[in-house]
């Protein structure tokens, strides 16, 4: 069953991680488990296959096995996206007539990342998409992996396609965001969702609609927490909770050198944590046993922060996003 | 039947375009004319699913007929590389074994596309593949397509594998090429090829080994000419050639202010000379009808001009390179 | 008279510009009329000599004459900050002792711009300046023009030095802002301005200090009624001078293609409404005809947007900034 | 009295350090020890206040001092040229005038560097100080220093100028050299230089002039001894001598993690064989002593290593460049 989402579609959406086994299968059983945790955790929808979930890196076989069992374990309580982006488009067809088939309710394509194409080639390319994939498709912005992305331009035009549902941006750019939203003027059920969790708070405080924010595999409620915070425009528990966030994001996720250390990072604290065990697919390895214990340290302290800031927590109450 | 190859592998190899019908199948007649037209041209080798092939733009279905088709035709008359860059270290190591099995002589590698490895990353990877695949295997710089690359000291230590058999570099810095040149020493059976044509000509005066040179679709004696020019060392030719390499990368190649401008002027130029169509794959595509009318003018440019220097071109006797 | 400020300084804060002659001299009746028009509309205070002011390109007696009068015309209303950025510290230690003679309140420095400095460079350089200089000394943050800047650490351990006051960041990095604020903790005292227009809300929303906004020569009321607004934390109007600030960003600032069309455009429109001419500093040129044409016609747009959006508009009184 | 030079300029052109005391002012003294040393050397041109030279970092006074002493000391034995690279036009006239009438050959002209201009402004720019000094201009590429260069086209505009006499090219981008070359033709009177010693063997097998090679501070005979070797085509002295270069361009010039590196390890090279000191002009501070201890090994191993290539170097006669 695809679970329809009221548009626009909002909240925390977490981009889920796919654990591995040592022989470089999925470990199933892990996946589950961090599928169960983030349901229970109160999160508003789910995002399979994105780079957290280190898609691109996965063999076809493999991606298939996580939108068959990720869309089963959701069974339609929040809405599953599913990442469909890859260099051809038959494959990423082929991951979106799946998704559909298996419960999804939207897919997400970034631009095709090997050939830097032109704006013009990326929207004939994403109208395509949007013309043949039977579900509704968000746009996705992550130059640092994909080199060229949706301009607001492109974007304003691309929100005209009744298909195309919204834009998870992970550029990084706050006045990119500002240029979009600009240009989508009135546009009230085109969806604005931002990756890099620094500027959570900023979109929601604007309106914009949530996060696709891999922090909350670890600390679910912290995320739901700002987010109801921002909605409620409750500026004194924003600051508070987004300055949490800055903790993680400049402590926790920056700990190896290696440019995908936010990634390494959420596997390495789920293993910690004992949920799936910290194996990255290849071509990323995963933390060090030094970086480990940095990043063990590390989370105490952040318990530590939780705890102090406990009462600014305990308002977000778990549901389905306002 | 794999052709072995005298190491270093040496010569001009043609880094074969995809022909491709309209409906987006592979246009197997227009790909037996291309390596018809590339064979009888008398170049040195032949590198499928290249970039210039459009290697990550096509479902893996097309690749393998690719890898079929080229190698059948090719039939140990020269040899031939198939390049396996994919995001998934599964698929390169399928599209390896499959160039094994239909005769190949190589294998080539560009670092994995989407996640920007780390160094040490990118070592173990590429000594992986190269420890589970049946043929000698070439490293691929393309940082344009892959943002990150194989630095001096990390293809210094990935030649120490005897199954590693060269590098060819479309980086385009001439600095780095003197760097793993320095580094690399005396290695004298380690191959150094380089993509961009404007330094075919210096690397092949300091003793490097060859080019994959696109622009042998159209003109093959022009850069086999320029090969032995510069084997024999005889400047005066060399440059001659060269000012019309010069002329081919200025103005043929940038056409189009789209960033892939020189994938589809080899593949427009192919169509107006009645080799195979320009269709490229999605997102890529064809020149515009201006495009292709400036094109054919700029084409008609270069027979004058290949004509004026016609005696400098005479000299070059196909056959294998010495 | 040196006019002290209560730290942190707050505001809007104009970057002058520095009105020319055709034949290259400082036009000072020009000068003085852009002076009035700001110290009139009520702005919060001035940045002589800044990149909107092409300091770089004046020459050494320009610059102190801009000093002389641009102070002297201030006269204590509002704190007037100097611009003593250059490649050679002697330069910037001169300019800084002249602002401290002529009444300035504070001056501005970027990093040297022609040599890479290291973060430990900078650092010893800043210090250096805010040790020798008898003005509070405001960090500037501006790679586009100096390639390196101030990381966040390197500003937390800075805002120790009791002499320097503030940063003022036109990097354009939101995430920057969020790094430095979260290592500054509960610095107060400190002042946070931002260049780029698009992030003034967002910043002050947040509880930094102002803007240094060029813009506000053309429209000063909008600039210190968005500020009034964000301080106010009144979103809604917030919301709709925000969207007018995008439309001279998007519409007004890009007109040329040219790097630097935005300082252009600002002082193309104080030709327009007929305040100073538009003569540019050499290297830069001023606006083509075309290009002026164009934005006379955005400008009576923006008069347009302006009277629509009277209401929310009116509610901002001039005065000091709360 | 100005020497003249034949066009096209030809050899090697030594970027000349400024040492200076630790008080900050000229270290007169050093700097003429300097002078001789290169003079001696048997170099074929000298290039004051460059970027060897920290130029840019110089107060006023002591760039004159630069200019007086230097053109006095080398009188009229070989030709000096002199940088007048600035962000304000009127000081680069000023260093062009006292250039002229202290006795220089020519002078140097970079993008201004704080303000990116657009080419056509690049191109009016240099023409006006073209038409406004009485030396020969060389244009100079510094991209990493100035942002923006003069692209292939514009200095081809640019060379119709006659007072317009060569280009500097420290871009280390080998295809801008060969477009630049192919875009030129037949001019045979404008001098192509570069900067990055990796290059300066290609250049010179393919015709072009010389180079401003900073390394020649230590080893003068190393330099135009490959000047000799290029200009004599012995390919095989040319690779033994290039490879003590790649020495010196890896393991000398990068000791440091700085950005400015190599400008540290000349003048700290320049130290530890008793000629100058090594403080540098703010921003820019030395090696540190872990630093200088690496550097004198390693010029240790370079000694050794030219011992051992003596036999290649011995050929090299001092004199002028043919």
């Amino acid at each position: 069953m695809n679970l329809p989402f009221a548009r626009p579609l909002k909240g925390i959406i977490v981009p889920v991680v796919t654990p591995l086994l040592e022989s470089g299968d999925l470990d199933v059983e892990g996946f589950e488990r961090v599928m169960a945790r983030l349901l229970e955790g109160g999160v508003h929808g789910l995002f399979l296959l994105g780079s957290t979930g280190e898609g691109p890196s996965l063999p076809p076989a493999m991606r298939e096995q996580v939108i068959r069992i990720g869309c089963a374990q959701a069974a339609g309580r929040v809405p599953v996206l599913v990442g469909i982006s890859d260099t051809c488009l038959a494959e990423s067809l082929r991951l979106a007539r799946l998704a559909g088939e298996r419960g999804a309710s939207g897919v997400v394509l970034a631009p095709p990342y090997y050939f830097a194409a032109s704006q013009a080639e990326l929207y004939h390319y994403a109208r395509r998409v949007a013309s043949e994939v039977p579900l509704p498709v968000f746009l996705y912005n992550a130059p640092s992996f994909t080199k060229v992305w949706f301009e607001p331009e492109t974007v304003r035009c691309l929100a005209e396609e009744p298909n195309i549902a919204g834009l998870k941006d992970s550029g990084g750019d706050r006045i990119y965001l500002h240029q979009v939203r600009f240009l989508l003027g009135d546009r009230k059920d085109f969806s604005l969702l931002v990756g890099p969790e620094e500027l959570l708070a900023d979109l929601l405080l604007w309106g914009g609609h949530g996060g696709v924010s891999g922090g909350a595999h670890l600390w679910p409620q912290l995320y739901t927490g700002l987010y109801q915070a921002a909605v409620e425009k409750d500026m004194e528990r924003v600051k508070h909770l987004h300055s949490l966030l800055m903790y993680v994001n400049t402590q926790i996720y920056r700990i190896s050198p290696t440019p995908c250390s936010v990634f390494k990072a959420i596997k390495c604290g789920l293993s910690l944590i004992g949920v799936c065990g910290d194996a990255m697919a290849p071509p990323l390895e995963p933390f060090t046993p030094e970086e480990r214990a940095v990043l063990k340290e590390r989370m105490q302290e952040m318990d530590r922060r939780l705890m102090e800031e406990a009462a600014w927590l305990a308002a977000a109450p778990a549901g389905s996003p306002s």
